[in-house]
This record gives structure tokens, C-alpha cells and sequence, in this order.
């Protein structure tokens, strides 16, 4: 179950931060396709550490230089998808495993670490650069989301996302600041993304479990670091009025009918109205930071101070922009090959 | 997809506000779980229309009676589950569906009325009471919720909700009066509900798409008029810094692991981590308000004035107290049967 | 994962033998699809007991009364579906408890009794009838197969099965001969039941694990008493050569690609060809026999002889004809729906 | 669906017979596993062409020479599973592409071409080598096969499979006669492979849609070439009476309940009886033969001479004895996974 989502549209990603490779399987995307890989690689590299980020600059983000080149081995056939499943496979390189060998003892605080020696057992768990709950395992998706987003453009629709809020800042002009303050002081910090579909046609969804919000919300989720997920105005709405948030039909010029407002970002009942999908997440402050921190050294059943070496992003919501659209491509592709149809 | 969710335990609802029944299928409990009939009914009450609620009193809620008398047709001999998947069915009494003719053509704002009708066409759609979309169909899902909540109570795992917030008003003591006021003109108010699950062992959950967050989330947003979704300090953990809410390893006296705080909410990585589970579910506003609105005429292709009529909750989220703390059973439910194993 | 099956069109069932009730509910049939019941009830009625069935008489079948009404309790609006889950429910009558109780301590030879035992514990399964294992938990799958059939049905796709072998005699005319002579000895006999699918579009399936093979011999292999399937020549196809069964391409008068044999029954890759699908099915003799037979007392360790009363059928497969053509109904449904498409 | 299956044991396969590789994604294999790569070698080879088969001489199988050296990618620190997806990678190499182009305009007979075309469209279909319908994607499946035969025996189980017939020959002595004999002409010949499982313990399996035979069936007809699946005596079943063939209880010396005979095959109700578990596969002739055959030209549409060149298996089933085992051994595996339980 962990490793695979959807239903036409399937994607597993499978690895780990140390692995020799992590890729993924794209299964479903229909044959005809043309994969523009260089805007494959432009959404990778957005999320690529190291890189020039849309948002960001160099300074607020890990000094780790990732090599996300990802290499198609199958699905893909001079450059145009032949049916079958599409296997991207993406080497992993400048690993410093040394630096993880002290967590079996003394688990990290807000990281996966704990959960995972339960799970696991700790002689079993790959601690290794977080393992398969690295930040690191976005990278695949992110090659999944790219290759969805070339389908769904096809059809107009349009996937985009951006931080919208760092650290309670809402100025993006102040979010490198903000980042940077928290970065000096060895601290990390907390952001939100929001993201935008346009062009999804309405009607498209399915009433109570099969919701747009249930299943893209289950992807967003598993994205590391995410802790919320609202649709339109989301919580905002829990504190108003239907009189005040309910949005209006009326038609636009083009006949075709449309809402005055969007507070339900483009979904109701779970299906789609037509209007454009709006959706936020919520990122925590990435729990590895410089600051030292008390944690329980599980050996020893002692308290212990520890210091978390390595280089971490201060804020993980600035590369996961290109992750959030990935993760709503991905959900809006299925739905869109089960609405298509055809052989 | 739309009328299933789970692994093991596969919960399947069905019927829409107006058919001559609704109900559900719970397959994978295991057998010989005793049933508490009353506990189930009890449950179901807090859900009920016109009952005297835990947080509201009867000025807050619908004037409509339901019945929602569920009863077991199969899977249970003699008051304990044999294995076979059991279904109750709840006879539906006291519809109007005269009141809801006039809306195929003047689609409700805000409501399923609209994209139901782009996804089945405009003749098909049961828009009686709101068809498949109502909220009446949060009734299976208690009694599923219910049978869910006694198998999980055998190993000490409980689940409570509780409204925490109606129209930005925090103070429970003051919840009425605002649900009474936005009545009163006729209006409605959103709210949210907060869940708390203990005794939820650590170590249960999968990473990336497996993850506790997905799941929960997946089932929640299915419920009607749920806009968001958080876990832990959810959005706030967005404003905050690493150094504030990392949540420190400690030892209890007991000998256990504990954190010192718990903004993750129980789960890391999306795994518990054997801190009790905490989530926040944001209700909009009933969008069925007594106030006149503004729609478009799909007929006449011009606007019109609307007034809704019937009984409305001028804020559903006091009945979805029970509806939340079922949703959450019924998923952790699933993960305890595979963890639990067994033939 | 018991109870439902499908992708698309997911059909979950319920009930036991003794229940109050059985039923079945069939989610994702298109909104708008005019149901003909008289043609549901015919299909439902070849497979009751006790009914005039087409290709036996009244003495090669159980005397056994059931009566299989299905009654339609949500999905559909004046005979026409709405979109939401079909929901059927068949009450149970007729039912004589007592009979059962004995094997409790004594498994029945050949029954599901001792795996039930072992999987859902002896003092909680419920044995009364098959509980949920009993062949009466096919009338439920023959009501989704009557109503994906009226929805094949649209696009000029017909499935008929017929008994084709009876204890090795495979002239129709012998069949009941057969099954009298077997059931005046208090013994019980297999047969063979062969099923064609005509007007099924060429096109349709997946390769490796989504093959129209796979799909559909799960389903059948939950048929109980299913022993054996084989699609086109099947097992003889090992004992042949490739210059023998190869199907040789060709165009019809009317210019459509077709084969000059079927050896291949209409599948090839897991996709369909455009030809016949073509299948059969085995069924064992009925394991519930008058002649007296030796088993285990489970109490008291040892074996003993055992005598089965009841009513039972002789020739199981007799009326497993119109489940074969609903479980392959189903099935086939489910693609269908998929490669329409459609919202 | 056409790559993944499984339920909490997930294979996905990816790739086609001439793309850059091929390999699987072996989700849910549970941490601390040590695996022989010996052995996984070992059983792969016994697939790979052009290598000392257990049941064939060298005269018998192509001369193809195919590497299936896996190589693992993730899932695996030091030899030992660490919860984490297994993904292994397979080189393609060997691959003489210019052969294939030519059936773009005439399909071959009883291949999967013709289908494909309509399903993927002929500019898309990657037809060299079988695309993703070649027997060559079976290696995938052999190395989760593999690693799940190895995840069983800890459990005392065991899965063995051989071939029984081929042409209708029984005799093993005979079979590399009777398949030289084939090839001599140019021609192929079909077989049977028979399978048996010991030590599965009994109680595991679903009732109707999760039965074993459902399962195991499935996985068996995704097998390139499989036409037929039947288990105990299978359609043997069908010409017998029951008081021929139903398996009595009794005790064994060792006080553990067995039946005195298994024409069931190990499997009532669809779940495990604890008695071996036993099935049998049919294998059409390999439908590539040197004889010329006619076909369609597409293009021309006109019936042709076709001759297909190449390097081709006379016989598949002598190659897919170690498939089979595979097959069962992951499906058997899932089903132990969920039955052990854990975290």
C-alpha cells in the first residue's frame, strides 16, 4: 500500500535516501504521448536542492547538491509513451551515511526515526539520509507529476502552486529573510503552498469516498513535512456565514456557467464545478535543525542532548512547490484517463 | 470507487436522502466481536436530526425527524460477528420530496446539485433531499463508525470528538447562541470539530501513501461540507520554527517513550508514534440558508431569485461529532485488523 | 476484500444463507441506464430452486423452495438508475436451522466447515445453511450480473452459457438422465458449463495483471464448487501444436479484422480480439450427499459416519448457468465502463 | 492495473522486451528478511533461455541468449530487507529490433500484435520483441517470486512446480522428443505445468471474491500463454460423482486433522484446508513458428505469407515451471503477510 497510489493512472516510487537509485513506475498513461523531457527536468530540478529555486535563493536552501537527472528505462519510445508502465530511474549520489549511524540510539526529535524502529525493528530500518522517509523520495514524484502534467495540459488544464506563507509572513518579498534569520540562528521554519487548477472540466469526481478532496488530499499527505490540507477558503470557512461564502451562480460572457465566488475552490459533493481547483498545505519547520535538542537515548534510557549535524533545508515548503503540483497532477491525470476513457 | 474505502476492513455505503432505505456493508470485522446494540444507537442518536444533542440543544439542530433505527440484516448471529461482511440498512420515513423539484433547474448555491448534474445528467440525478450527496448519508457511516469503535475498544484504543469552534467563537459555553443567532436570520455558520485518539499502539502506518495523514484524510473529506483537514498543530505548525514545536523524546514513569509535546499529533513520517492522535476537521456553513440568494435559471439561462425551503442544520458540524469520530474508527479499525493479522 | 470485486463497477455482497437477508450492492453502473426487472427477475429465477429451469427438470433439483425476489432499496429512480449504488435486497425464508447444528462437532466431507472453523473459530461461524459460503450467496451475484447484462446489453454485447457436460456425458439430451440416476443413489455429479461472449469490442483489457483472463477467473473461482477455467481450447490447446490452434488472420465480407478459427477464445494478451470471448467452467459434484460418508468428530477424535440430510441439489452446475453468465457480466461491465469513459 | 498486484504484498513489473530494462517493485516484503541472492539467481536462471533447465535439454529451448542478471536498486541494506520497497532492475541487452518492424502491417497469429494495435494504436505499440507482452517480462515476476518464496519458507512452506504433459505426452522421459520433434518442423507444442504447495497452513484465504483460487488464478492467466487453471483434479471434477471424490476427514499420527484424500486441492470455500495445495496450468503452443502461415496485411488488407524469423521457445511451458512457482509464491506470500499481521 505505501509505496503505490491511483487507480488508471498508478504511480509506485520505490528507494531511499542511500539506496544505490529511487525512481518510480508511471502505469497507466496512455500511448501517444510526447514527454517534452526538458520541462520534465526543469519541474525536477525546481525541487532539486542546490538549484536556482523560482522562490528562493541559494542561500535559503541545503548546500547537499543532488543529482535528480532522471533516466527513462521503459514506457518510452523515442521519446513518445508506447502503453506500457514508465520507469524513470534516478541514481543517488554525494551520500554521507556516516553522518546517520548515531540516530539507532538517540531518534530525532518531529523525524521519522522512533516510528520506524517500531515498525521496523532498529537493526532494520535504512536510517541512512531518513530512508524511505526522505525528503529525497519527492524526487520521483515529482518525475511522475511532470509526466501527468504533460497529459493533462493536452486537455488545458493548467497544475500551478507557490509558498504563500513562511513563518506567518505572508510578503513573499520577506520570505528569503525570513528563512535566513531562522537559518543563522540554526532553527528551521514552517510555510504554506497554495496551489491552482485551471482548465479541469466540471463534473468530474465521485460523490463521498471517491471525492476530488479525499484523494488528492491522501497524495498531499504523504508528502513529508505536510501536516494540513484545505480546499477553497478551507478552515476560514469554518468561521463564516452561508450567506457570506456561498458561492452564486450566474453565466460568464462565453454562456458558460460559472460561479461569482469560489470559497469552495472548484468542488462540490467531491465533483468538480468548473471553476478553478484551489487548494493550500500546510508544511511544518523541517525537524532537523542545528540548534541542539534533548532527545531519549533508547539504549541508555537516558535524556541526552544532541546536535544535528548535516545540511538541511531551513524550509522544506520552498522546494516543495513543484511537489505539490506533482502530487495534484498525479490525482488530476487518473481522474482524467478514467473521463477520457477509451481502449 | 465512490461507495467503498478501506483495506481489510472495507466499509461500503449506499442509498441516496429519498430512497426507500440506506445503509451500509462492513466487511472484515473479525468474528466473534460481541456487539453493544445500545452503544450503536447511542452513536447514531448524536448523529440523529431532533435529538436532544451532546453539544446542542434542539433550537440548534433541523426540526426534521429522522429515524435512524439501523438494522443488522446479515453478519451477525446472535448479537457477535460470525465473519460475513454485516449490513444494517436504515428505512428512510418523513421525506418531502415535493420541496425539491423546483432545484433541477435552479441548482442550489454551494450545494452538489450543479456538477451531480454534469456528472449524471440533469434527468438522472436523484436530487431529492440531496440525493446520494446528503447528509443524511453520514447515518451507515456512524453505524460502521460504531461497530468500528467497539472492535477497537477491546485493545484499549478510544476515540472522541468534540465541536471546538462555531462561526471563530471558541468558547463552547457561547456555541448555541451563535448557531441560534445565524438561525434566527436565517443563515448558517461553519465550525470545527477536534478528534482525539488514545491508546493507538506506535508503529502503525506506512510511509508515502500508506501514511496514517492519507487515510484519515481520504475518509474525512468525504464526509459532506468538510473543507479541511489537519493534523497535530496542522496549519499553525506553518508559522512556527523547529526549535518551538519539535517535540521532545523522554521516558515516562511508566517506562514508556513519550514526547514532552505533541504538535506532530501522534504520527510521524505517517506512522503513530504512540502519542494520542490528534486532528481538527473545518465544517463550512450549511448551504442551505432560509435567506433569498441569487442562482442561475439552467432553463431560462438567466439569474433568478432563490429561497430554500425545508429544515436545514443551521450548522451541520454539531451533528458531525459522532460522523467525525466514525470516520476516524473505521480507518484505524482497518490498520488494527492488519496489524493484529491472524487467519 | 471478501465481499467486493471490481474496479469501476464494484459489486459488494452480503448475507449468509440463514441471514435475514442477502443482497448485493452494485456501485458505478451509469446514471440514466432504464432497468427491465421482469429481465432480472427471469435471469434470478433460472438460478432458483424449485423453478422450471431450462435445461433441467424439476426432479434434477434441489426441492429446496427459495424464494430469490430481489427487492431494489436504493440507485434507482422509476425503474431508472440515478447514479448512486444499486442496493438489492433478497429476503431469506425457508430456512430450516436445525439441520445444522450436528456439524458443528463433524465437518462436512469436501465443505467449507473445517476451513470456516479454522478461520473464523468454531463457535463463531456460522455453519446454518453454508453461512456465507452457501451457493444461495450467488442469487445477489445474479442480480449485478442481470443488471450489468442490460447495460452490455446497450452496446450490442450478449453473454450466454449452457451446461455443455454433465459427469462426462456431453449430450444435452442425457443430462438429466444423469443427474436422476446419480440422485436416486443419494450421490452427487459435476458438469461443465461453457459461456460465449458475442459483440465485445476487440481492444479491451490490460496486459500481465489487468488480463480479461485474470478478471474474469476471479470472479469465477468465487463461484462455489468452480474448480477449473479455461478460456478458448484451453487445457487441449497443451496437447496441440502451434500449426494446429494458431488463428489465422482474415478480413469478413463486411471488412472487419477477424480470425478463421478461435482457438484462443477471443483473447489474446489479455486484451480481446473482437471475436467470440469464449470460456468454461468446471464445477465438482455437490459435496452434500444422502449416501452415507465417514469424517472427523472434532470432539471426540474420531471418525464417525456421517448422513446428510436436507435438500441438496445433485448437479450443482445446473443452476450455476446464469451465474456463470453474471459473474462474466460483471466483470466484462466493469471494463466497459472504463473504456467509455464518460464523467 | 496492468502492472501492480497484490494487496499488502505489491509486484509491480515494468518494462517491455526491448526497452532499456525491465524490473519490478517488491512492496511490503516485512523488514529483517535476509535474502539469497544465490538462490534468487538460481531460480531465474532456471527461466532464462539458453541456460541448463531442470526438466529440458538445450536442443529444446531457444538459443536466444538473454542475461537476467537482477540487479537490486532499493529495499535491501546488507543483504537484508529493511521494509522499504525492493526494486530490482534487469538489463536488456541482445536485442535484435530489426526483426519486428515487418508485423506492423501483419500481425502475428494468436500473438498479442493485433489487440495491441487497437489498444495502444499500431504508431504506438512497441512491438519489438512482444513489447511488454513478451514471455521475457516473466523475469521480473521471478525474482519477486524469488524473495517471496524465501519470505515463506521461513515458514515451513514450500512451492514446487514441473511440467506433467506436453503434446498430450505424460511420459517425462519423452518430453524433450516430443518438443525436438516440433521444432524439427518448425513447429510448437503446449504443456501443462503442475504445481504443489506444502506446509501452507490451512484457515488462510477469503470466502467468495478473496478466495484463494480467485487470487492465485488471477496472477497465473497474467502468465503470457496461459489458457487454462485448474486446481485439485480440476475439470477431472467434473465427470465425477461425489461420493467419488469428496475428501474425508480424519486424524494423522501426529493428531493433526487431514483429509484422506485432496481432490479439492487444498482449498475449500476458498480457504487453505491445510492439505497440500495443489494446481495445474495449461500452455498454448508458443504461437511464433517457423512454418509459414497467412495473416492480414493491414495496410494492404489482403491475406499474406508470413514466415517469422527469429530465435523462439518451441515449447514455453519448459521455461515457465519456475514462472508458475512465482506466481503462487506471491500471492501465497500475501496472504502469509496479512495473516501474520504485525507492524
Amino acid at each position: 500500500m505505501a509505496a503505490t497510489f491511483g487507480e488508471k493512472v498508478k504511480v509506485t516510487v520505490f528507494g531511499q535516501s542511500h539506496s544505490e537509485a529511487i525512481g518510480c513506475v508511471v502505469d497507466g498513461i496512455p500511448a501517444g504521448l510526447s514527454l517534452d523531457m526538458d520541462a520534465i527536468e526543469t519541474l525536477m530540478n525546481r525541487r532539486r536542492p542546490g538549484s536556482a529555486n523560482s522562490q528562493a535563493d541559494s542561500r535559503t536552501i541545503t548546500a547537499r547538491r543532488e543529482t535528480d537527472q532522471s533516466h527513462i528505462v521503459s514506457g518510452v519510445v523515442e521519446g513518445v509513451t508506447c502503453g506500457a508502465p514508465i520507469c524513470a530511474i534516478i541514481e543517488n549520489k554525494d551520500q554521507r551515511s556516516k553522518d546517520y549511524s548515531q540516530f539507532k540510539a538517540c531518534p530525532r526529535p518531529s523525524h521519522s526515526d522512533y516510528p520506524a524502529f517500531l515498525k521496523y525493528g532498529r537493526d532494520y530500518h535504512d536510517i541512512r539520509g531518513g530512508g524511505q522517509f526522505s525528503g529525497r523520495m519527492t524526487a520521483p514524484l515529482c518525475f511522475a507529476g511532470a509526466v501527468c502534467m504533460q497529459y493533462l495540459a493536452q486537455f488545458g488544464v493548467s497544475v500551478q502552486a507557490k509558498l504563500v506563507r513562511v513563518g506567518g509572513e505572508t510578503d513573499p518579498e520577506k520570505f528569503n529573510s525570513v528563512i535566513r534569520e531562522a537559518a543563522s540562528r540554526g532553527d528551521s521554519v514552517g510555510g504554506v503552498i497554495a496551489c491552482t487548477v485551471e482548465g479541469f472540466p466540471g463534473g468530474i469526481g465521485d460523490p463521498i469516498y471517491g471525492a476530488l478532496e479525499s484523494r488528492l488530499s491522501a497524495v498531499l499527505f504523504a508528502v513529508p513535512a505536510v501536516k494540513g490540507v484545505e480546499f477553497g477558503d478551507g478552515f476560514s470557512l469554518s468561521d463564516a456565514y452561508g450567506s457570506q461564502v456561498n458561492d452564486l451562480y450566474t453565466m460568464d460572457e462565453a454562456g458558460r456557467v460559472v460561479t461569482k465566488t469560489n470559497h469552495n475552490g472548484g468542488i462540490l459533493g467531491g465533483i468538480s464545478t468548473g471553476m478553478p481547483i484551489t487548494l493550500r498545505v500546510a508544511f511544518k519547520p523541517t525537524p532537523s535543525i542545528a540548534m541542539p535538542q534533548t532527545t531519549l537515548d533508547l539504549d541508555k534510557q537516558c535524556e541526552v542532548e544532541q546536535v544535528i549535524g548535516g545540511r538541511h533545508d531551513p524550509c522544506v515548503a520552498v522546494r516543495a512547490v513543484p511537489v505539490v503540483e506533482s502530487a495534484v497532477s498525479c490525482v488530476l491525470a487518473d481522474y482524467m484517463v478514467q473521463y477520457k476513457g477509451g481502449k
